[in-house]
């Protein structure tokens, strides 16, 4: 692929003139060149494990640590009422500290698939359940620092089955807005988080903006 | 608000149903319950910090708890040269031990607006400068767990102005693909990030699936 050379920087070994590669960095590609040396589990929290991995990259010999978090998948669940409304949930966030407006979701459990996870967490967050399931797409939240995916669905044909049966230290409000709303809502910052965002960018739901 | 009250469950003390709230669990709602008692940093790794915040129920008196991950904020940047191509960024990832397809971005330093941090991390991981930034929208990143913000950009007229200058043991290649081929990027995977195809979304390229 290499069709010049350059030697406007130090570092900068290759320079691909042609449409596809600009630079590369080093004198192998990005995903080459590290070797694990070792992987440890230095810390457990609530919801997910500190890992240090040490790597060498093969070319120079210098070694690094990274530090991922080791976390469960996650999921999350559009769910649309027959008449068109979508089933949001309202929690006090405590990361910044403040209530936000989101779809439910949450971790998948050991033995449970996606799609169980997302049904289960519907049921237990809002009570719903859906009659018709598909899955939307799957996102890594943050591959520099996360191990995880997760997955997005559309719950169809939601119907109110039972009450909600949040953890006993949950504390959750289920408000219905229709449909339509969903782009005002993104728009206002109401609806903030990252893959709630994505999964209503798989609907077609985000306002464009800036072009 | 309340028009109705059920003794469907034990925790549901009351059935909203109106069209917006259709539960409330416990006596009070999501925001007015928590009552932050202490807050304590516990442990440092390279990018974020651990911090532990002890929170009352008031209403229960019940404490519990919270694992935060203290970040700067981050952001990314959709750039675009004159003539229609998107500089992507190719490199390792230690959270998902694989190669990524992204656009630039990383943390906002100390004393740095969040577009400053576009430029510079544009600059720094591929050698272009814009002629024009502008901001597309914020989201949070993970609010139950992470106490920051990502800034999206969109970065017009780029062109590359001199080589790329990663951090010592960065590895990056950089790649130009043309806009027009970022929803079918986004839909075989190859762009997976979550904050990424928030930035993609804002401009209307994640496509449509599910309805």
């Amino acid at each position: 692929m290499s069709v010049g050379r350059t030697a406007l920087g130090s570092r900068s070994d290759v320079l691909e003139v042609e449409s596809v590669l600009v630079w590369r960095i080093g004198p192998t590609v990005a995903e080459g060149d590290w070797k694990l040396l070792r992987s440890e589990e230095v810390a457990t929290y609530h919801i997910f494990r500190i890992r240090h991995d040490r790597y060498r990259l093969q070319t120079s010999g210098a070694e690094r640590d990274f530090v991922v978090l080791v976390c469960p998948d996650w999921v999350n669940v559009v769910p649309l009422t027959a008449d068109g409304q979508v089933v949001l949930v309202r929690q006090y966030r405590h990361g910044i500290r403040r209530p936000t407006l989101e779809i439910p979701g949450g971790m998948v459990d050991a033995g449970e698939s996606p799609e169980e996870a997302a049904v289960r967490e519907l049921r237990e967050e809002t009570g719903y359940v859906p009659a018709q399931l598909k899955r939307l797409g799957r996102v890594t939240p943050n591959p520099a620092i996360l191990d995880n995916l997760c997955y997005s669905f559309l719950a169809e044909a939601c119907r109110l089955e039972a009450p909600p049966q949040p953890e006993p230290m949950e504390r959750i409000e289920v408000v219905l807005r229709p449909l339509e709303e969903i782009p005002s809502l993104i728009e206002d910052e109401s609806i903030s988080n990252s893959m709630v965002i994505n999964a209503f960018a798989f609907l077609g739901l985000v306002p464009r903006r800036g072009r």
